[in-house]
């Protein structure tokens, strides 16, 4: 069993969930990859739309139909973003994709939303030359509305047609139907629309 | 009565706060117009003042004597805001100013405030392609100073002299001479240098 | 005594705290210089990290063994700014460095993180035409982790392994070994693993 653990290169255990060294060759070839996809995306602003979703395209994991992401937006390796149809990103958002970000259909997220699937270690040591991450799945059900400014932490999951208010930090996953704000978020009150 | 309704345009409900299809074509073609002028107003940086303060002159829909605004700015339509005299917005900014944004004069705005008078419907129905939005118009009286990374929310009229904290997330209206902080953002003290 | 707070210059006032006047000759020439540096910076985006490297040596005040910056980041003076060995800032950080940034070792800010050495007067006369700032310094110690999107606010010392949640708003200094979150940041627990 150990002698397996042995054998996972370091992109392995990233896409797992383990402590992993955030500077493994593959993953850094892999981020300047992105990168430079990433650069061209936010250089080409908003008068090319069909180039700017051709990069999109190419950089996400999984793009249903109709998908609009406005520059400048930020990702790690962008082939663990899946987005489902109509996904909508305003400005400047960020997605730190070090685990896999799923996104269901008829999702909005406002100006400056931030998903991260990367914590760093508690153990000051470990965080030394930024040498070790551990990284958590995020999920977005259907009908997922992020208000603008909001940060999705590492490890959560929403439901269906959950409405996340301006500015939160999203710590704990909701389940469907609700409509959550603050820091840290909390339910405000339910969503009946769907009932 | 019914009739009347019929006859508005998606642009004439947008400003009166009705719920409004985003994509009206006037609404788009505004849109991309207020767009190519933020681009260039956020490629020249910052070593050409007089070039940028003409650009937000011919942006914005009023300005009064003096104006700074730093970029990366950004906004929807622009001719919905207007700002009094003295001016300062400092790096990033953003402004969706579907409503009138109407800010008065000697008002501060730290880097990353964000001012949103864009709302969706709670239907998810009603959000799916980006359909529908509702907006209302935000308010800031003179002498206002909003800190830094904060958001103010669809609908909000700050009084004067008026201090909102760094990062606070401002969700309902404040009269004037408070001082406001947190998220959602509450009067933290009187502030008596105008009594 | 009086005579002698006459000589000092504003940037003097600056640099020890005092009210001092934020368009003061020396200071916009100074300012200047910094945003030519930031603004080639990154305009170089992430392809040329010795090029990048050594722009923030040349704009930082004291830079460490290993200092990885990524754009865009945004600072006022850029000689305010002293990091220790192994320091790391992820995208489209902020320091508004108007009085000194003490950053220790082994050091990380999450992306869109801001440190605000500066707070203008609650006296709305003073704050016109941007005239007048008052500014506190901010520390750091080793070992401390800002998660992104947080904002340090003026006058904050973080002691050594302090972990700093996503989203926090830091209001006051704190001693070594905790985990802050929230707005404002409050101790969530212990981090024990340097005792």
């Amino acid at each position: 069993m150990e002698g397996e653990e042995k054998m996972k290169s370091e992109k392995e255990k990233m896409l797992s969930g383990e402590v992993f060294k955030v500077n493994g060759s593959t993953l850094v070839v892999e981020r300047g990859h992105a990168r430079r996809l990433v650069q061209s995306f936010n250089e080409l602003g908003e008068d090319q739309p069909a180039k700017s979703r051709a990069l999109i395209r190419e950089l996400f994991g999984h793009v249903g139909n109709g998908c609009e992401v406005h520059p400048h937006f930020r990702c790690d390796y962008g082939y663990n973003i899946e987005v489902g149809d109509d996904f909508f990103a305003n400005y400047d958002c960020v997605m730190l994709d070090v685990s896999p970000i799923r996104i269901g259909d008829h999702c909005l997220l406002g100006p400056r939303v931030q998903l991260y699937t990367i914590n760093h270690p508690l153990d000051p040591r470990l965080r030394r030359n930024g040498a070790y991450g551990q990284s958590f799945d995020i999920t977005l059900g259907n009908d997922v509305w992020v208000g603008g400014g909001s940060i999705i932490c590492p490890g959560v999951t929403l439901g269906d047609n959950v409405v996340v208010g301006a500015g939160s930090v999203v710590t704990k996953s909701f389940g469907d139907n609700v409509i959550i704000a603050g820091n840290p978020a909390r339910i405000i009150k339910k969503n009946s629309y769907r009932e």
